[in-house]
């Protein structure tokens, strides 16, 4: 009797779901379609043994599962089992796709994700987004979407949803980007720029990144600190395998964390915070470079030739990024780190300083430091999944879609 | 369709009770008891209404609680109102209470609280408790415990549990004190050095503090970043409703986030953390004062009087802590910051500086400053309520004992 006690609404009371006959009935149904996939495969009797309901309601759930396009049966079980021959499930690689779109500050991008979790289809395209007006921008990215749904469609798939990841900070409306100071975008709400046809989300492409480490990092537990970068540096806290928001959306800022509270100032309006000294245009003058796209390979590139000067700036980066996660590990007692986005491509050179500050600053054991093998790539593949998560999570959903 | 895309988990999959017929059930009961408890009195005919289940539902569900000894029959409704009388349900004054108990550097403390919410029976004992070993502490706390409890008993109350407030870390297993500095106790297991007549819970003062102020805090949200002092400095972090714990118990130490990185060392092994500059310690060196018992009484009354060195003292402590909780906001996103414990009483030598850090460094709207009422009562309290929580919160984990 230790957890319950600290239980502080009751039970029950942050469920997306309504705890009635019918509510149960999805959350089954739910459960069902998170076994199967899983699992890969697996048969009527092993589901309902796995998730402790009986095979007679387990049947039930899975017809409807199929009927919907959710679940496929991949024919008879191999023989010379005891008993009745069950029909193996599978996670439908037709029906339901998550369609997931990012734009950066130098990049538009989009993929299409089926349920197995599969990309199926994807479109980039490069060139620099910095000070553009949002129309131009979401048409030119609505035409990415286009041609890859249209590819999705002819492989079976339809889209559930569109989940787009964006540079800034975003509403808890779930489309309105507050604030994204590198595209220089403010109050821009993204609904009526995006094609309509499917239900949005637009998040932080921090929290994406963070989403894709928690659903695809193989490994990572579910509670975690997320560091990426694209221009700036964002965070996201993931704990108990959920994402902190924050009350109007905004959680994550480390990158305005004061590191030197009496150092350089900070568009922000504070003094010496971590992306006056780890930023990306920070390590740049730092590294004594001048401004360019894809500063982030060349600074990779340079620090891999020996370039003392650019080892010299990211070891700085680290330093502070040391001193700033310091704050964070002690305030959220996360199980590790993780660094992805632009900073996982350069952890060779930031991670030596940063590990030393951070051991070297906490009382027992330092806090894990892990890099992300998701990288850049992270944003994307987390708006995709979401789309694809909230099928799995609730799919009753798509009934009458399917 | 915003949010439930980020549903990392299936739904329900972090809750404590089983989804099945019995869960609901359960589930249920707390929803009845909530209802009751949120309006003080209630007809059966109003919880129905209020909960969403039928009248007839409701009736099966009250009986059982009534039986517990959880609610009562305040007698028919008064006359006048159509259709049948009702008789209102209130929850009840006698049957379950909640035992909460503080390890104080300088005290111990218990109480009783019913689960109206109402003390009904208190103890304390001043005097310092530094450096003493466990077995001695807990027997006098153990002495004030089984007054209070023998008080609760002439009332009609029994015990549901006991939860014991702690100035140091505790593990996740809800028993073990890792490290209390103030105390000097290392890896301190409570569970049999406490009466093991009752179901235990250790927990970190500040978190206790936190939960008191979520419960009883007029006005506080849900979202809070909860900071006080006794010694040292602790915070707690409270997300919708509930408190963030960290991996290993030990989320929530703003008192060793880096404010000054090249600051004094600390003997967490940082340099310049919060507690070097706001600590209690820091304060009365900073202030030129001795050593002594009830030193925030003795700033306070100094402070209050118009010592100048201990006005600039309380106000550097608030330039640090203003800084670290820049850095805490911009991560976290709260809705406010309560401050508790110790620094509610010097609040108001505090908050000016503090303030000034936290708006000058935040862009936008800085995040509002409370100072909590329930001040250095708050631990205490919000052991005890936990207890009742717990009982609120799945009223059947006391069928058996009623």
């Amino acid at each position: 009797m230790t957890e319950p006690l600290h239980e502080a609404r009751p039970p029950g009371a942050g469920r997306t779901l309504p705890d009635t006959q019918q509510g149960m009935r999805r959350r089954n149904l739910a459960r069902v379609m998170h076994a199967v996939s899983a699992a890969g495969s697996l048969s009527r009797a092993a589901v309902a043994s796995r998730i402790g309901l009986t095979r007679a309601a387990v049947s039930t759930l899975v017809d409807d599962l199929i009927r919907w396009g959710l679940l496929e049966e991949l024919g008879p079980e191999r023989p010379g089992r005891v008993g009745r021959p069950g029909s193996a499930l599978a996670v439908s690689a037709r029906g339901p796709a998550g369609i997931g779109a990012e734009i950066g500050v130098d990049h538009l991008a989009v993929c299409a994700v089926d349920l197995r979790g599969e990309v199926r289809a994807r479109a980039v395209r490069r060139g620099t987004n910095r000070g553009r007006a949002p129309e131009p921008v979401t048409q030119e990215l609505t035409a990415l979407i286009r041609q890859v749904v249209a590819e999705a469609e002819r492989a079976g798939l339809w889209p559930a949803g569109l989940a787009v990841a964006v540079p800034g900070l975003v509403a808890r409306d779930g489309h309105t980007v507050v604030r994204a100071p590198n595209l220089d975008w403010h109050d821009t709400d993204l609904g009526p720029l995006m094609p309509g046809r499917w239900p949005l989300t637009v998040d932080n492409e921090a929290n994406f990144g963070a989403l894709a480490e928690l659903w695809l990092g193989a490994g990572t537990p579910g509670d975690f600190l997320h560091v990426s970068a694209e221009i700036g540096i964002g965070a996201a806290v993931v704990v108990d395998g959920r994402l902190l928001r924050g009350t109007r959306g905004f959680a994550g800022e480390l990158g305005h964390m004061p590191v030197r509270p009496d150092g350089p100032p900070c568009p922000c309006g504070g003094r010496g915070c971590l992306e006056q000294y780890a930023g990306e245009e920070a390590v740049r003058r730092a590294a004594g470079l001048e401004p360019r796209e894809d500063l982030v390979g060349l600074l990779a590139e340079r620090a891999e030739e020996g370039d003392e000067g650019v080892r010299a700036a990211l070891r700085e980066a680290g330093t502070a990024l040391g001193i700033a996660l310091t704050g964070a590990v002690n305030l959220l007692d996360p199980e590790t780190v993780v660094m992805g986005g632009a900073l996982a491509g350069l952890s060779p050179w930031l991670l030596p300083s940063l590990e030393t500050e951070l051991s070297g600053r906490t009382a027992g054991p330092a806090c894990p430091v892990k890099v992300s093998r998701l990288g850049p790539q992270g944003p994307l593949l987390g708006a995709a999944h979401s789309v694809v998560r909230a099928v799995l999570d609730d799919p009753a959903v798509v009934a009458q879609r399917a």
